[in-house]
């Protein structure tokens, strides 16, 4: 079984260029409160803006050889609790595009409902961990709609 | 978006009644070896076995009047390491259903390939966290094909 | 062996009420890009509010009959990244204490480098799961020096 | 504050060389059943195994040269859950040393009640992925009383 079997794995690109993907919440989410743990949130986060970079044809791989993105900053709110069984959506949307790094808006909903939004600065750090310019061609990816 | 939307979320189950997910491997699943961690492959276990009690209509909320399943003991072989960005599919078969608890093989396979596989064995524990046998309408589950 | 042979585990109370505790890097908090996890450091200074509070005489068995905290929304800087082996420091301080909620400020620090400082608010909630003031007694430790 | 200042961070060889460390079982630890999720056992015997190599001299920058660990197969009980708050001693000792693997015997236990015990083989892999013979240095620690 191959990936072409599973269409839906990555998500979606909105046709306003956000990405949605969806989460479903299992033991490993949660904590002993009964609802989710919150840096489960910032998992799911993360996996969103893989996918999201994944859906523009841009790989770990590729990028492995000028380097990678990394969560420079965040500002999150944790406003709803998700629960054991749960199906959220992941939103992640471009709020700017900056020389070397990108601001981005993330929502975790589940059935129209914010349960989470987080505020999230990534940049481009070369192989050597220095900050960077980013490459064009990923500035023009993330700059188109 | 709700749940319908996401028709694959919980996988599926075969002719054969063995229950197949898949799992994209992210950041969070990876340690600085460059490879996939080794207690990853039990959270996509038990992923795998939620959404096979999920599929055959055994939600945690149903179960929670009466217990849940925790596991007993496994026996876990990591034969070849999953990488970053990898899918992987994820098998769950019965091997075999006593009073009070079931014995699985899950595997995680990567095109073909076998990466890690357990035996693995799941009691039914009461709220009171005491094993019990497990409810005839579970076992009537696990028994058919 | 009890607690009382590892009088370290819980940290300390500095003479100006901030708590201090250390964490060591394993497999389990780097990923495949060769550092920490960004959402590691949740973890860490989650340990760190607890561990606080439990040289406060704050349990959470305590709490649990009247409620428990709550991150409420988090600002959070990636400095610098630390690595496998690296011992760090998490300092935990209180900023302000509010009716319903407290503010905190935590560090992790390796070598006296600030690596990651985060804001953070807690909100007491109650056993339902609605914000509610905090009890008197919590308030008292809180504000003492 | 530097490393010295916690002498017990890397918890202690036993007079027959054994190794005991100690966890706390915070929020991240645990699941919405209320107890320690059950992949958390092997995050707490994997820091168990770097602590005891740690203890013997054997850093993972000193092997990173010539290769790494890497868990095998694991057998693996669960009898006693632990829970939040508690204080878990996690002890490590050498059955048996192989030409290429090393076996162990871990087991975490909470006021001498044995709550979760592992068989555990451990294999030496070379940077390039490659099962290895043990280098001699290591072999000859693991087998000194």
């Amino acid at each position: 079984m191959s990936e072409a079997d599973w269409p839906d794995i990555a998500g979606r690109i909105n046709p306003d260029g956000s990405h949605v993907g969806r989460v479903r919440v299992y033991f490993e989410d949660t904590d002993f409160s009964g609802v989710v743990y919150h840096a489960s949130y910032l998992r799911w986060f993360e996996r969103g803006r893989s996918d999201w970079l994944r859906l523009m044809g841009v790989s770990h791989a590729d990028m492995a050889s000028q380097g990678a993105f990394a969560v420079r900053s965040m500002a999150i709110e944790f406003l709803k609790p998700a629960k054991i069984d749960d199906v959220v959506s992941v939103e992640t949307r471009v709020v700017e595009v900056l020389g070397a790094s990108v601001r981005l808006r993330q929502a975790a909903i589940r059935d129209d409902v914010l349960l989470v939004e987080a505020d999230v600065r990534v940049v481009f750090v070369t192989m050597q961990g220095r900050a960077a310019r980013l490459p064009a061609h990923l500035r023009a990816k993330f700059t188109q709609k």
